[in-house]
């Protein structure tokens, strides 16, 4: 094997992506638009018929579509990695008792985050072309929060243990079982007329999620505390009879390991990953700063969630859009998405537990983000074919992935200014930080 | 593209690598070569006609070649990044100073281990098959070091900081550059009569690579407590101005960088990967602790260092040892890999500095490890046609590469030994270890 292209690679698309990063910061805004910036650029502009990508050698696959080219792989491997260490280190900082003690507002908030977007964008489709299949995936697509993004900008600015920064990333939980549901809808309608097998397999994939999340948050509840006693009594008992520290487990070590078995199986049963690594960070979030765990996992994610960001830019592909038609809708679907989130979330937050104005505002901004979930969506759509036509059209791809990116790269901003008016300047930046 | 059978293939790997890691940690033995005998079980245990490499959709390309398997390029990926964070921590804990100190006797050391072992390997073959050209190769081999092996045995004891320690490091570097020459000075005569050009071409990639070993060195000595200096008084009139302290840059972010531009740079002009690393730490000793870039870049190691070790034992096809013919060579060139480097470079330790007997073993074991870096060397024998047949043959390189093996298998638990004899138990493990 030849590591140089690999190498390469990776060196050039980590110093870009942080250049961007850097830029951005210093202009007052997040870091993690200039990389995504930065991947949409890559991905678009072409010299003399070449791009970077094809000097790099790097070949995205089609939406949906398995890749064989080994440095878009490599490169999406530590994009998800990257993503998957940012959640887990989100649930090493959430212990389970705060979590719960949000959970009611967390269900308004995902509850109504979910079913407004839902009815906007389906509402829009069917008025405008009245396609019901294209009308269910883009509302689904609408429905997707993709937690990275907030939680990126609220680990920045240190302001995990907020009330808004729980309720956030409880949300995101369920909303992820909640968009998860709606897309099995969605999928099962697209795809056939038997529809009594199709509730079944619904019940089944619900109950068999329901299960995983509770199940991981009892154990975080009941199980964590007994096994940290148990080991600190072995490593008094050890102490006492050999005069010696034992040498013991490294936490980081088991700590990624259980991320990792998490994050599969969350995948496995139909969740997203970083469902999986939130829950598996949380099982460990009492005594984490302990053994170091928590810098260590900021560590991974500092090499690796650039690549993430550049990823979400380098699906972006301008050529798309050429018509005013496309451009109308680009604009109009924004519009909805931004809107149906932040009203929605924002209610969310009222009627559960009558937050103040500025408090639903940072919530409803916080779950604006669709990222990369609510492309997955899209793509499975453009996949889906009813009377031998895909259920969700190639224009309307684009449509959403634009979405799905200007959600991303209008949030963090306007979040970071609302945070910042609520909690004054508490914070200074040290060179720990992420970004 | 799918996350679920990359991430699967990660975990299994670096559970069951930790697996062996530990069970040899626990009976005193250095967890790596549990890593490694654990890749080589990975790649030969078949039961009912399926391997644990089939069912991770895992393929091992042929020796030289490139893989066009995902999982494998992504493991490997992380096993070489491994191994460059490897290097780049022991650069990080390596003064200039210090490396320049130990200048003599690392060339001494690498001098002498890089001739007796060519000699005794060559001299090998040609009285035993009379084959000129897998004499060469086989020479060639074995008197490629590879530090990433020893490194972590004395990055696991704490014991960076010894003078044995510092000349094994540094003759490992003049080591590679030696390697290098004789590499292309045997692929030159294997590979055509035009002996003019091919010295001109020699001269040149020595050159070039001196040139960069000394320049980097250089910038390290001289330039970088300018920057450093630089830098802070920077940062200074930043805080006297504002009275805040600057955002600034992100040490470890510039590390990375640095690191994976000098590693791609290395491997460039045809020295290994892991050199340009090390230099590159080299760059940052004298204040990584400051920013706790060495600790971040320990974590970077920790998770990824134990697929290189597993890497090297995937390689080891157990099904080529048939014969009693081939066993004995086996054991022969074992032996001579062993004994050549263990007197070279003592004896090297010995001319060099006078060192004790004591001092002289520790540095003559120290160098043993082949580990990839013979395999590469073998891998190419492989590819060079010389009169319609391949310079080296299948069955050498089989030997070759069991004897890469074994040397890093057998090295570490007796270098651990002769370190902890000259240097009683001063250390107490802790959970910070990289194993």
């Amino acid at each position: 094997m030849d590591l140089l292209p690999i190498l390469v690679m990776l060196l050039v698309l980590f110093l870009l992506a942080r250049i961007g990063n850097r830029l951005f910061e210093r202009f007052g805004m997040p870091g993690l638009i200039g990389e995504i910036i930065i991947g949409i650029a890559i991905a678009n502009v072409v010299i003399d018929g070449t791009s970077l990508l094809t000097i790099l050698d790097i070949d995205i696959p089609a939406p949906g579509e398995e890749s064989t080219n080994i440095n878009y792989s490599v490169m999406y491997t530590f994009a998800e990695l990257g993503v998957i260490f940012l959640l887990f280190s989100v649930g090493l900082e959430t212990k389970v008792g705060t979590l719960l003690s949000v959970g009611k507002t967390a269900m308004f908030v995902a509850g109504l985050g979910v079913i407004v977007p839902f009815v906007l964008g389906f509402a829009f489709i069917m008025a405008q072309e009245g396609e019901f299949n294209h009308a269910m995936f883009l509302g689904a697509a609408m429905v997707a929060t993709s937690v990275g993004i907030t939680a990126r900008v609220i680990k920045d600015m240190h302001l995990m243990e907020k009330r808004e920064s729980r309720i956030i990333v409880g949300a995101a939980v369920i909303d992820d079982v909640l968009g998860m549901v709606v897309l099995a809808i969605v999928k099962g309608i697209a795809d056939s007329g038997d529809a009594g097998l199709e509730i079944l397999d619904l019940i089944i994939i619900v109950v068999e999620a329901v299960i995983f999340v509770m199940a991981v948050i009892a154990f975080a509840k009941y199980c964590s505390p007994k096994v940290y006693r148990f080991k600190m009594r072995y490593y008094e008992s050890y102490t006492k009879r050999t005069g010696k520290v034992p040498r013991g487990y490294n936490d980081f070590i088991i700590g990624i390991i259980v991320c990792f078995a998490l994050a599969a199986f969350a995948e496995y049963i139909g969740l997203a990953a970083i469902i999986g690594a939130f829950l598996a960070g949380m099982v460990f979030a009492d005594h984490a700063w302990e053994s170091g765990m928590d810098k260590k996992v900021d560590t991974l994610t500092t090499f690796m969630i650039s690549f993430f960001f550049l990823n979400v830019g380098l699906q972006v592909d301008l050529s798309a859009f050429t018509t005013t038609d496309i451009m109308i809708d680009v604009v109009i679907v924004i519009l909805l998405a931004l809107v149906s989130k932040y009203i929605g979330c924002g209610l969310g937050a009222r009627l559960g537990e009558k937050m103040d104005k500025d408090s639903c505002q940072i919530i409803g901004v916080g779950m604006i983000p669709r990222g990369e979930v609510g492309i997955i969506v899209a793509s499975i759509g453009l996949h889906i074919m009813v009377n031998g036509e895909p259920a969700l059209s190639q224009g309307l791809y684009s449509v959403i992935v634009i979405m799905a990116v200007a959600t991303t790269i209008i949030a963090p901003p306007v979040l970071s200014k609302l945070f910042r008016r609520k909690y004054k300047p508490e914070y200074t930046a040290t060179a720990d930080d992420l970004t």
